[in-house]
């Protein structure tokens, strides 16, 4: 068996059964592997920020590697900025990169770059492999090392003579991580923290962030009069009617500081202390004020769903926890803002709808909106490169084939991994996309204006505004093979929004803000 | 004055006038300062693979440095693949890369990444800023090793407080760099081999495929009945009717080292030895066969052209260079295939035209047809990798504002960078894109066929397939504020050529193949 045929039956021992791919010249053994084994999904996208972001989407939902197959190091460089996110979301990701035949690396052809450079820029874990014999055990080591809690990138460099040389066959990985319990002595401080504590607020992160989580943190908030937080951009979020709530920390460290400085403790579950988004003079990078007391419960690679199932049991809590219950706005009329596109969305939205969040400056209102909506899945921007969406919509779309997917998607942010439309096509994907239009990095006008800017000169004002000329969405997603719509009202959006989800296959619908 | 404006002053005073900005939150200073001190044209691309590009093809036919300014680590990863062929090209490109406030760094907020490492893998010299004193003189450093022949990558990381920060004001950079002359002993080699070689082959790169170099080439080729080549993807190339004509070699391996087995010696002037693009078994990296003698008579970051015309001196040459003689195609009619897309190009294209070639698979007829059209500047495809070719047009267009800009541009390579359209209509460049619609990785089924796999298998048709959709170029392109049109005949590809070259701004014509 050569090399590359090793690769995937090892992928698919794993469970792996979606590989997200644009390959090139040095992968094409790799390309009739997938021809020889049966079973392996390959989704093709057209650029490599699509398959990385793709990858990112179906781990957050499937909690199984995302798998991507990349061609040398120019195309792995393309993927990073998707990456990047992932590494934020704390997602499983393990990435094939193509290289030159091992004989031929050292001749610096063109193609030629610092591949294992720019992968470790991005990776937990990066290895070359150097012989086909060794390729199955590498690849079942990279998928460990994606695995292993809380979730990493581990990039795979394959020479093309090791996928076509003979090896032994498939190795099967271990792919079963164990997030590892916290240490009672950190329960007895959280406990001793909140009977103490005049006020506490218990922030969380990872898979604490799901029902069992939730409802676990929800006990004892009810119980103990806890608040409950996420970070503004949490990896993944269950949310809706039956469900907990907690509640989202602000984007502005400002308020985010605010926020927060009525709390005596603050108990991370999860998550690792919150800092601000960027550095603003005048405002510390730490959220928490110095006068709160940290207790770190659970670190991200901790199991902090148990840790707060056992914490509720170490303070003999018996009550039950408090879900939000059913509630809807109703469809909107009147133009589109914020606002109404967060009443469109909450008024129609169906059960199981997985959410994908770049809507940056457009999408605070539906998240406030969206408590009491039939339960969905949240799927924040973890690492703010910009481009996460459509990517991530896709690739949710093919972990969950049975529900619906919106891709609730700012117009900047969009323009950067448009190509995923494509592969939406391609591959028959319920995904909705709402382009939030409003022709601008509105993001860099408000820092503008908070930079003390009120009017910005000809050239600040140019490199924001997206208006000269227009970007229509309509055509853009015409030109991929998405059908698509312009809507101009909020109660069009909501009653178009409707239909999309009604019907197989992708839609996108530009909001003109 | 603060660093920001020293910045933008350091950048004038060395002749730089164009920057091609995606900035973000961090780089929020230099926008001011591009209002505040006038002078720098600042080129919006929506995706940082536009800017990178676009400073390449400005930097190819300014021999200034391509400026960009790039948000942070993942905003700069997004800018490595066309840095990447930058590189391969020797352009000189300055990348400022935005990067937190210095004390923000630490507390690894969501956007935080490895920028040095990423900066590394594509760039010949990075520095991190540590103060605003410190900026304006590491700015101008950049810009000399950016400089430094042939021209290289230099990324500068500038913390959002050394933009903010005080600083003495702008340094100016030493921006004349010489390329060394080539010492006397290497001229006498080369002299020598020609004298008693039995068939001799110049093999032209850098400045020397410009018309000065061509010339003293081909005046010793004449007279000494030598042959001269390029590489199969040169920098720039100056090419047409009264311009000495060189041979490209081939792509293929086997090609290339067929078409070099005839000759005892092989001089360089301006390059180094051409390498296999891809390695395959059988074949060596090397294209020049061992028994072929390989004389270095200029490298790349030497005076090629003045050791062109000194060895024309020292071999007594007095004969002129053998120009070209003006010759076109006629206008094609019929169905469009790479040949009659290259005579429609060939029959109509203006005096002075750019053609950038990213027409991969559908490229190469018109590089045979064009010898003696009207003299024009061939840009190709240096690195490799896909998704140059609209922004190289896009800067070239820049740089060269009274000359017609060709972008020779296959399907599948475009879709990596087709945010360039945008910046093409806003800055109202005049540049005509022929999309090359194949509708396929076409160079993939013919390395597929390479490998033996005539009738592949589902997988890999579809992975090398784009029918799947069909892409609309004309709609992409009307969604980014292009005229399009797409044909289906040569002629009319030529007929709606010739009125593209007429006319002002951009437009893009889907050739269907």
């Amino acid at each position: 068996m050569n090399g590359a045929e090793a690769l995937i039956r090892t992928a698919l021992q794993a469970g792996i059964t979606a590989c997200f791919a644009n390959p090139g010249t040095t992968e094409i053994p790799l390309l009739q592997a997938l021809d020889a084994v049966p079973g392996m999904r390959s989704v093709l996208g057209l650029f490599e920020g699509v398959c990385t972001g793709a990858a990112d989407g179906f781990a957050r939902m499937s909690d199984k590697p995302g798998f991507t197959l990349l061609h040398h190091g120019p195309g792995f460089a393309n993927g990073i900025a998707n990456l990047h996110n992932a590494r934020r979301a704390f997602s499983p990701i393990v990435n094939i990169i193509g290289q030159h035949m091992t004989w031929h690396v050292e001749a610096d052809s063109p193609l030629t770059s610092d591949i294992e450079g720019l992968a470790r820029a991005v990776s937990a874990s990066v290895v070359s492999v150097r012989s086909a014999a060794d390729l199955p055990s590498a690849f079942a080591h990279a998928i460990e090392a994606a695995l292993c809690p809380p979730g990493r990138i581990a990039s795979l460099i394959v020479p093309m003579d090791c996928l076509t040389g003979e090896c032994r066959g498939p190795v099967r990985a271990s792919c079963a991580p164990r997030f590892p319990s916290v240490e009672s002595q950190r329960l007895s401080l959280a406990a001793e923290a909140i009977r103490i504590g005049k006020s506490t607020a218990i922030l969380l992160g990872g898979r604490a962030l799901r029902q069992a989580g939730l409802n676990a943190a929800s006990r004892i908030g009810a119980a103990m009069n806890c608040r409950l937080f996420c970070n503004t951009f949490p990896a993944r979020l269950e949310r809706g009617a039956g469900i907990p709530q907690v509640e989202r920390l602000p984007y502005f460290p400002e308020q985010a500081i605010e926020r927060l400085s009525s709390f005596s403790h603050i108990i991370l579950a999860g998550d690792r202390e919150p800092v601000s988004f960027f550095g603003y003079p005048g405002l510390p990078s730490r959220l928490i004020p110095d006068q709160c007391k940290v207790i770190s419960l659970a670190a991200p690679a901790e199991d902090a769903t148990e840790a707060l199932q056992a914490l509720a049991e170490e303070l003999q809590i018996t009550g039950a926890p408090i879900a939000a219950e059913a509630a809807r706005p109703e469809r909107p009329r009147g133009r589109i803002s914020p606002r109404s596109l967060g009443e469109a969305i909450a008024s129609v939205q169906p059960e199981g709808l997985i959410l994908v969040d770049e809507a940056v400056t457009s999408g605070l209102p539906h998240f406030l909106l969206s408590a009491g909506v039939p339960p969905f899945t949240y799927l924040g921007h973890t690492g703010g490169s910009i481009g996460q969406g459509l990517p991530c919509a896709t690739g949710a779309a093919i972990a969950c084939p049975d529900r619906k997917v919106l891709a609730f998607q700012a117009d900047g942010s969009a323009m950067y991994t448009a190509q995923a439309l494509w592969t939406q096509a391609r591959e028959g994907l319920a995904v909705t996309t709402i382009l939030c239009a409003n022709r601008s990095y509105r993001i860099l006008q408000i820092e503008l204006a908070r930079a003390g800017i009120e009017k910005p000169g000809p050239q600040s004002a140019a490199m924001t505004d997206l208006t000269r000329p227009e970007l229509k969405w309509v055509d853009i997603a015409h030109g991929m093979g998405v059908p698509a719509i312009r809507v101009e009202t909020a109660d069009v959006l909501a009653e178009q929004l409707a239909r999309a989800f009604a019907e197989p296959g992708p839609h996108l619908i530009e909001a003109m803000l």
